[in-house]
């Protein structure tokens, strides 16, 4: 798929900056929504990237986000959902407040955010929504019970979105980022190289189910260090 | 387990009822809880059972429930969620507030249920914490983006709680329901018996996986007709 | 399902003894099949049932245990496999007779067992074919891979009969067993009780498998001990 | 990794003619091993592979084989499992015969094959094992109980090496082909494009998933035609 205009929501600098940067590499205009977009300037200056303000789990607020994709950039090709929250400890330490955000983040705003994708990419005949997931969208860990939520229901919308966009030419694709994610503060203890995933790394290969012909298209993908225990 | 006090939320006429006359019948006190109770009438004076009026999204409605459970029957031995909302169509077509209640009622509300539970049986020391879920918590299907969100978070939810909690003598268990279930106003067609789910039938099962000695407990089991296609 | 007469091939003293029992119980004529049948002497006194010499991974002599069953008790209602066997090390190390023995024997054993019970079963219109399995059916361990291959095709076996004989009113489920077996010679550590699965109670879950009504049927039942983890 | 020298077991064609394509033009010196070579001969002299004539299911055949790879080509770097089997029926009307061949070919083969490339792969400190996989890998489909036995065998072996493996540098992956595959004499019908998978299109993502620095590696990618059901 030739990808043109690009949405990256919940940009950071981790796996969204790398995939944004490959974007960009091969010519495509991206916008990178983050709720501050603050954080989001040394990256827009390195991939000519434009940023919006946007809170995932307001229906409004994505609508938005959508509108200025449509204005600034004509519309979307290809949109990356990588925003998730969460809130740890044991079930009954747990404030249903911040399980009800971890949910609405990791889950519904997949929703809202696929949603508007879709409406555009069906009209348009083509597209592709991606999800980042986690080990805890195929695993439920203890004392993780609110992530196990936010990200089972994002991989059950994908799983969903994929039977019923996929048949209209929109390649729906979620990966399972299986262990921690190499960042400026999170390094490979000494003597351990490789042992985190390099962004680098994952979106090599977020770009390489981009470029999959429509007859061999994956709709899942596990990507973990070749240390890790699974 | 000896199960003494049953609570059972989103109760209404189908498995529900099978298996609180189950439970009722081993000589438990059983509470039934349901947004309207009014439809829990015949039920109740059947079986002996309480019923409160709950809604299973609301946290406060929640508690409030549990603090019935504490009031009228001394805390809880088994709680069954059995709730669940969803919003049908293409994701182009649906409408966010619709699926963020199916996700509230699918999911959330399982979340707030076990909580309230866990936080009850830690304390005592046993307890059971059982989950209906449907062919959609392991299967997305196309057209039905809100009922595998919420149903896929459930089970994230049950998965975790499971291993958080049967170390700690607490069995949690899940259902796939992967099939129609009979009632009053959806039977079988002519000449194709068994092919929907008797509640009955559904009831049984849950009442042998309650029977589980703790060395050999399951934490899912799936039910089909013998008819049905997986 | 009224079962009359029952086949346990790879009887021994653990699983298959209890379920043994249970059936006795219920007033079913067992018959025992193993490669030693010296074994199988105390159990076949104290349930009344039959023993055979069988090599369940060679075609006649499953074929002759047939013919005994049909001779000695008129046919089968219900057959357990049972049998597995494996080799232990890593993959270099593995002497390939061994693994193919264990393939044979966990793998094309079942089919062998379960092609001469279907076959029955069909004609009769009823029946129950049920497998033991292992963690290993459903997860490949490092060092293992002789007990994954038999084990993982033992599980495909089973799900494509479930999906084929279930129609046709056969029941055919699938157990993992996913923790120690208890044993005279494997006992929990002191102070951990209920850590290893009692054979009593795995068979109480095949018993409560069998009682299903056919519009409630499980194909796969997980068992563990409450503290294993998975 | 760069692969200098590959093996392909079980050559012919379809997919493995892409990848052998596809690693010569990247300049690896490629063996293809297959029960009759003469099939091959077009594609040897396209790609500069040599051929080798192999019994997939023979410890000894496959043993000459990679002792051939050694001679020739100074060991391997790549083995792709390609080889499989079956046969198609009822449990009721299957040849034992077939049905052990069957699994002989698609399972305990693939055994045979990562013995003899882990031995080296070991010794040197890297490599890559791959197999091909198919829908029957992970879904056990009525009336194929047979392919369903070697392809669930070969999914356990590759999961059981991957967690094995790994570690020690070698990548092993797995690749669930969902869907037919596109040949000579198997087209699409008349306005379906796309709806069988193209063999190039399967080779492409072998090949990203072989670029795949060692902290992001898959090891289960499905491919599947962007109208399969699944």
């Amino acid at each position: 798929m030739d990808v043109k205009r690009a949405l990256i929501v919940g940009a950071g600098k981790g796996i969204s900056a790398s995939f944004a940067k490959g974007l960009a590499a091969r010519g495509a205009q991206v916008m990178l929504a983050a709720r501050n977009t603050d954080k989001l300037a040394d990256l827009a200056g390195e991939t000519g990237a434009l940023t919006e303000s946007c809170d995932a789990g307001d229906p409004a607020s994505v609508a938005a986000l959508f509108q200025a994709a449509d204005r600034e950039m004509g519309g979307v090709d290809l949109v990356l959902y990588n925003a998730s929250s969460r809130a740890r400890g044991g079930i009954a330490e747990l404030d249903p407040a911040d399980v009800e955000k971890a949910i609405r983040i990791s889950g519904f705003g997949g929703f809202l955010v696929a949603q508007q994708a879709a409406k555009r990419m069906l009209d348009q005949g083509h597209g592709a929504i991606f999800f980042t997931g986690a080990s805890a969208s195929v695993k439920g860990y203890p004392n993780s019970s609110s992530f196990a939520m936010g990200k089972f229901a994002l991989r059950g919308l994908c799983q969903s979105l994929a039977r019923e966009l996929s048949p209209k030419n929109i390649h729906v694709a979620h990966f399972v980022i299986d262990g921690g994610v190499r960042s400026d503060t999170r390094k490979e203890p000494e003597g351990k190289p490789d042992s985190f995933l390099d962004p680098d790394a994952i979106a090599q290969t977020y770009l390489a189910v981009l470029d999959q012909p429509r007859n061999a298209w994956s709709w899942e993908v596990e990507l973990r260090p070749f240390v890790e225990n699974f």
